[in-house]
């Protein structure tokens, strides 16, 4: 099988990874040089993207915001997977929050603010503290804004118009501040058949908007069954096909939506480790129509991305159950340039493991991984 | 870092897959065609193995059968692990001989054979039944002979004789026959600094002479202490670097080595799902001098091999613990096409799995499957 990648990074270089075993080669279009290259040698392979996507079996994404007219054209081929509408979706804030609506998936109270008069009705409707997410585009942490009290008003505004004013296509979407204890993933799959799989729920770990510690331990069974439900109905809405990872606040066991990735996710590395077949393969497995693999987690696992860094003591391959994945990455300040994956028979001898990674780390590349470690008892 | 591996076979395409995550990169010398490949694209790299020498940070193999002069190019160079020395004593059944002699570790009594004379001083001195053995390029039982009754020495004499004639490099070891109860093998590696670590032994089954099974499973621990000092004598003697592998015949608990391969092996294959760190990663940690992985075994595991069939059914991947390896080969009669991993949380699982695994595959492409099955209690 040959599957077309719309984007060249990371995630399509696991994917390619992923696939060899299987005999599914990996192309990947690389949307800033508009260019089709292999994503793990990243030699250019001389094909322009009509031919690229003509030459495959499968065309999918490794993200979400891929201009239009790209879309268009690889949905046009109808090998598209999983599609034109699930992209969309997950690069636009306000088709989001439609498609939630319509799966019947809970999520912030919300309203789509583009003039001063919308902004007003978002804080009158709404209520303080509200948060700003910028329609398109808005990713780790940025294109957001807070506002907590009502005298910052007129100066969040500001910022905002001048936002708007800059892009006549970007909307903001003003969202009810969720009070949530904890952030939570799932990352599942669907197959043309409609048949489902998910992981196990994963708690993450942002430090400055960023992810950095990703944790799936064995959870409580009324949240998974929470999620997977949740889960189910926007996968079906959309008639989803491929791996699907959706983000949730979960404020005292109730599970609100955050943010759905059409695509393998960030949150979902451990799989690589942490389960019998990995998010890269079952989602090649699902656009390919094949049988999904099991989703079980076969030993508690966590993830710590590498942020801006090309180097990480050496010694910490000695670690018991430590798994090094850089992405052959120029080094760039708060890049993700890799991860490090760490699993252990049970909680305790990961968190023991765990404390011997952080004790290895320099705590300015890696803040905050003590907090995680905490959450392992 | 850069690593050359002499051969562009399967092995080296699976190191490729490997070092990737750890920014190793992998060319390939395909001895066949004298280029430098890309052992997972197989694109043509345009360089000479003079260059790719050059290029290298560190130069390994994936099998032994190299001609001279490379390995002496490569040795040259200084960057060859595990180097001229170990990689001939793997293709020369007469160097390997006398390296288990010189590490003080049991093999069968043997005696090398060249003319008439040694043919029958072998019989006399050694006894019946006799297994005679190419001293080069033989294996998957090629170049293998047995003679169970004196009568019958005249005819084996005639069919030695003449292949001796074709190849005036060629000599015959002749082996008093062994009356083993099972084959079982050891991967490990040794580092720069005599660091050592090994799997657990594998239990192999082989059709035709050819690997068919290799079965990973919790062990009898004195078994393993017994084949760990014989892996140690032999990697110390030849100051290794890499993964070793060394397979033994159990006769009653007792184990003698029937042969050493200088490189990652098909029966430590199982290695990707079933250890934390699989043999391939391990190796390129070996040569590259990084710190070795944990060998454990993380799960009972076992590996079917794919021999000359470039299809299987797809529904062997619903099975839990499935994983279909490829090596993207066109198809030829007998011929490695790719293998099957299995996995699963204690022996029962795996062998309930196996049974699911065996009713969905052909008994002609995959024959005695049900005698490893079995093995499983």
């Amino acid at each position: 099988m040959k599957v077309l990648v719309l984007g060249a990074g990371q995630l399509a270089r696991m994917m390619s990874l992923a696939g060899a075993p299987l005999n599914i080669s990996i192309s990947a279009y690389d949307v800033n040089s508009d260019s089709i290259v292999h994503p793990l040698t990243q030699q250019n392979l001389g094909k322009g993207l009509a031919n690229a996507i003509a030459d495959a079996d499968v065309v999918t994404a490794e993200f979400e915001h891929i201009p239009l007219t790209v879309l268009a054209q690889c949905q046009q081929s109808g090998k598209f997977l999983p599609g034109e509408t699930a992209i969309k979706a997950g690069g636009d804030r306000r088709l989001e929050k439609q498609l939630l609506d319509d799966a019947g998936v809970r999520s912030a109270a919300y309203h789509i603010v583009n003039v001063e008069a919308d902004f007003n009705h978002a804080i009158t409707t709404l209520g303080l503290p509200l948060v700003f997410k910028s329609a398109l585009a808005g990713y780790d942490g940025k294109g957001q804004w807070r506002l907590k009290r009502a005298e910052d008003a007129a100066e969040v505004w500001q910022q905002i118009s001048a936002f708007l004013a800059a892009d006549e296509n970007q909307s903001i979407v003003a969202e009810q501040f969720i009070p949530f204890q904890r952030e939570v993933s799932l990352i599942g799959a669907r197959r043309a058949n409609g048949e489902v799989k998910v992981y196990p729920l994963t708690e993450n770990h942002h430090v400055n908007g960023v992810l950095s510690v990703s944790l799936a331990v064995p959870g409580n069974e009324q949240l998974q069954q929470q999620a997977q439900a949740m889960f189910t109905a926007v996968a079906n809405k959309l008639n989803y096909v491929g791996v699907l990872a959706i983000e949730f606040f979960d404020v005292d066991g109730e599970l609100l939506v955050n943010e759905i990735a059409p695509r393998v996710h960030n949150s979902g590395h451990w799989t690589q480790q942490g389960a019998d077949v990995c998010q890269f393969e079952q989602h090649l497995r699902a656009v390919c129509d094949m049988p999904l693999g099991n989703c079980e987690l076969v030993r508690p696992s966590l993830m710590v991305n590498i942020l801006g860094e090309d180097k990480v003591p050496e010694a910490i391959l000695s670690i018991s159950g430590v798994h090094l994945h850089w992405y052959g990455k120029s080094k760039r300040p708060g890049r993700k340039m890799g991860h490090i994956n760490l699993s252990a028979a049970n909680n305790s001898e990961l968190k023991a493991r765990f404390e011997q990674l952080i004790s290895l780390l320099s705590p300015a590349a890696f803040p905050e991984l003590q907090l995680m470690a905490n959450r392992l008892n």
